[in-house]
């Protein structure tokens, strides 16, 4: 954990190497990842198959054992206890209700030219939803991913999620039939990502690709990318909090922690206006850090990259804060709307003493699928908009045509483009005919 | 140009194979891109006159050299007819108008738990865009590029545009200054890729990426991709054609070669219900390309990659236009708009018989920057959405964090995550306190 005060003339060195510093597993993976899509693309489910066995401990008689089965989404269902499906369905209705309103609506408008110009938006037809496994299963994610999706009007998702040792978290499997995913493959890394992209015998190609995963998952993302969309590729997790003294600072402490836990990659930032306050909620980091189950991986990561910034007033914060361009900033002051106004670059905020990230990461409504890494400088988190394009329409009749047709043979011809000049300037003398 | 009629038993393979065959140049220049990557990353402005001597055979004196001048632009607008300078005028405000049309509003709603949800979104800082030069060098892409930039509300527009042997076109020049660019470089390939996403001493980074380019700079774009972000990677563009026999054979005739006169690896597909018809479509692209500038190109173009699609009745139409999902869909029917409705895929359509694609290319006012090669599955043409991102935020006071904080406890603890689970429950634990 590194400690910088604005007040200190080395302020800006430290602050910039907190900037540039890596989080991000730097293992070249492009050649493993590339044959293993051109793999799968050359022997479709057999390389699933033996894919699988290598990766994920377990062979599947044949690709069709890559499908769960409806029986086994029921015995998952049953199992999952009345207390933990109610919290799955509160959570699915609030995200739902969130990425509803969230639904742009067409666009069209006549000019005075006489022409109607249109902005249309449809769904995608098929969505693919990567779901990491092992240490990272998480039904949160499932609802987060799916849920924009169907809000959408995407009609087909497919979900990818890796079964290390041939084991589903069951909760995953609840989650996913709650979303309304159509199908569940126990397939994943770059394996699942190329199936999705390219399609097998029996894993039909979908037009887009979401969900955070490793590092080969994420390269096989980008080595995808044109053939299908992609979201954002997700880096490690971070937290940039904003607390002034009137907090208690083992909330903001948890805060901390709560990102810490996820990952040695997480960052976790406080910034304070206090001395004595972010010394308590250091020292509160520690506290709860003797009881964490996760302590050993949050405190590696506070360790590595946890930062407490000091600052002489909440303005010098806000260029601070845009630098970061933090995944999740929490305002834990007391005008928290008034600081989120001067701040531009931010994933998701939270506002208010009350309104932990945690909350956000389950069932606030709002995404938690959130760009990382400093790329909410120029990226979104999920939302329908990854579900959805635009066809733009333009009707002209021959008047339309007159009016500004001329115009388009001028720059077409001069642009060297004859046969564009031709076809409007055809019209235009087709008039008088 | 090959001909398929859906009554044709042979019809479903002949249009698969359609749909398989591979426009794009399959050159691999993932290496030579990289290694053009990390010479500018690791030498900054040195490598970018070194690059730009070797492949655009002039060399700058210093870098300063690569940055047009004020005096440059104003002598260029200058040298453009007052007519032209008219036509991008008319062009730009209508393109102005459509974006802004397009600009999406925040969200804010208070919901039954207490909870304040919000969605707001704010423009980027800073964008990179890519023109290309040499033969495509068009100041129509200038005003589609960079107007939907500034409507946004981007503040820093920095532009490259190769000089091959250090020359520019004024019109791109003027159309730059008309859209409100910040800064032009005399400046291609990768290596202005890599400029724009990392920065050199001369050249700050920027956090976005746009513009069509060559090969070089589409694997450019993908492989900065996660350090800034991009739009679709363009490939070859093309057009279908929905044209009925009520429609001049001539016009369709020069709508299919305005798209083929791009490039040879375009492709313009008529789709018709009538065989006469299409014979004299077929006819009259032969006697244009008898005086076309541009005949050599559009042949190749026509006879590698055009085609003709037979159809007994409309309806048979649709789902053929959906498996293209084509960049460019004219309707040239008596009822366009219906025809549109029942079409999921396409980047920009054109309704009616005056509507030829040049009009949308130049002044209508949508983008003609489009997905291509089948990307209009998942992709839309450039907006403002591509210089806005959202932020969005929970605002929680203790009602509402003990409304929903239990179920966020529950999910938490159920995914292991033991911070996250504290962070909410001490909060409701203090409620009393």
């Amino acid at each position: 954990m590194i400690r910088l005060s604005t007040a200190d003339p080395g302020f800006e060195a430290g602050f910039a190497a907190l900037l540039a510093q890596a989080r991000e597993t730097t293992a070249r993976v492009d050649a493993a990842v590339a044959a293993i899509i051109a793999e799968v693309r050359a022997r479709g489910d057999a390389a699933l198959v033996e894919y699988t066995a290598r990766f994920d401990r377990w062979r599947p008689a044949d690709a069709a054992a890559l499908r769960v089965t409806e029986e086994e989404i029921e015995a998952a269902l049953r199992g999952v206890p009345a207390g933990l499906r109610a919290a799955l369905d509160l959570a699915a209705r609030r995200i739902e209700a969130f990425h509803r309103a969230q639904m742009p609506r067409d666009l069209e408008m006549r000019d005075e030219a006489g022409l109607c110009l249109g902005l249309r938006w449809t769904p995608l037809d098929a969505v693919g939803l990567y779901v990491p496994g092992g240490k990272a299963a998480y039904p949160s994610s499932v609802l987060m991913n799916a849920i924009p999706a169907r809000v959408a009007g995407v009609s087909r998702l497919a979900m990818c999620v890796p079964a290390p040792d041939g084991a589903l978290n069951p909760l995953v499997l609840a989650a996913a039939r709650r979303a309304g995913v159509s199908e569940i493959w126990r397939l994943g890394g770059a394996q699942a990502v190329a199936a999705m992209a390219w399609g097998t015998e029996s894993l039909a190609p979908v037009d887009r690709i979401v969900g955070p995963g490793n590092v080969y998952v994420a390269e096989a993302k980008r080595q995808v990318f044109g053939r299908v969309g992609i979201d954002s590729i997700a880096g490690p997790s971070e937290v940039v909090i904003l607390a002034d003294a009137a907090n208690d600072p083992r909330h903001v402490a948890l805060d901390l922690l709560a990102q810490a836990e996820h990952d040695e990659a997480a960052q976790s930032i406080l910034v304070a206006d206090d001395a004595a306050f972010a010394d308590a909620v250091v020292a509160a980091v520690e506290a709860e850090l003797a009881t964490l189950p996760r302590a050993a991986i949050a405190a590696e990561s506070w360790r590595r990259h946890g930062a407490v910034i000091l600052v002489r007033d909440w303005a010098e914060a806000a260029p601070l804060v845009d630098r970061l361009a933090p995944e999740h900033l929490q305002l834990m002051l007391a005008e928290p709307r008034a600081a989120l106004a001067g701040i531009r670059h931010a994933g998701a905020a939270f506002l208010g003493r009350f309104c932990p990230e945690a909350l956000g990461d389950y069932v606030a409504g709002p995404n938690h699928v959130l760009p990382t890494g400093r790329t909410a400088r120029f990226a979104s988190g999920l939302s329908v908009f990854d579900f959805l394009k635009r066809t733009t329409w333009i009707e002209a009749d021959q008047a339309g045509l007159a009016a500004i047709g001329p115009a388009a043979v001028a720059l077409a011809e001069a642009e060297g483009l004859d046969a564009h000049a031709r076809s409007v300037a055809v019209r235009l003398a087709g008039r008088g005919a």
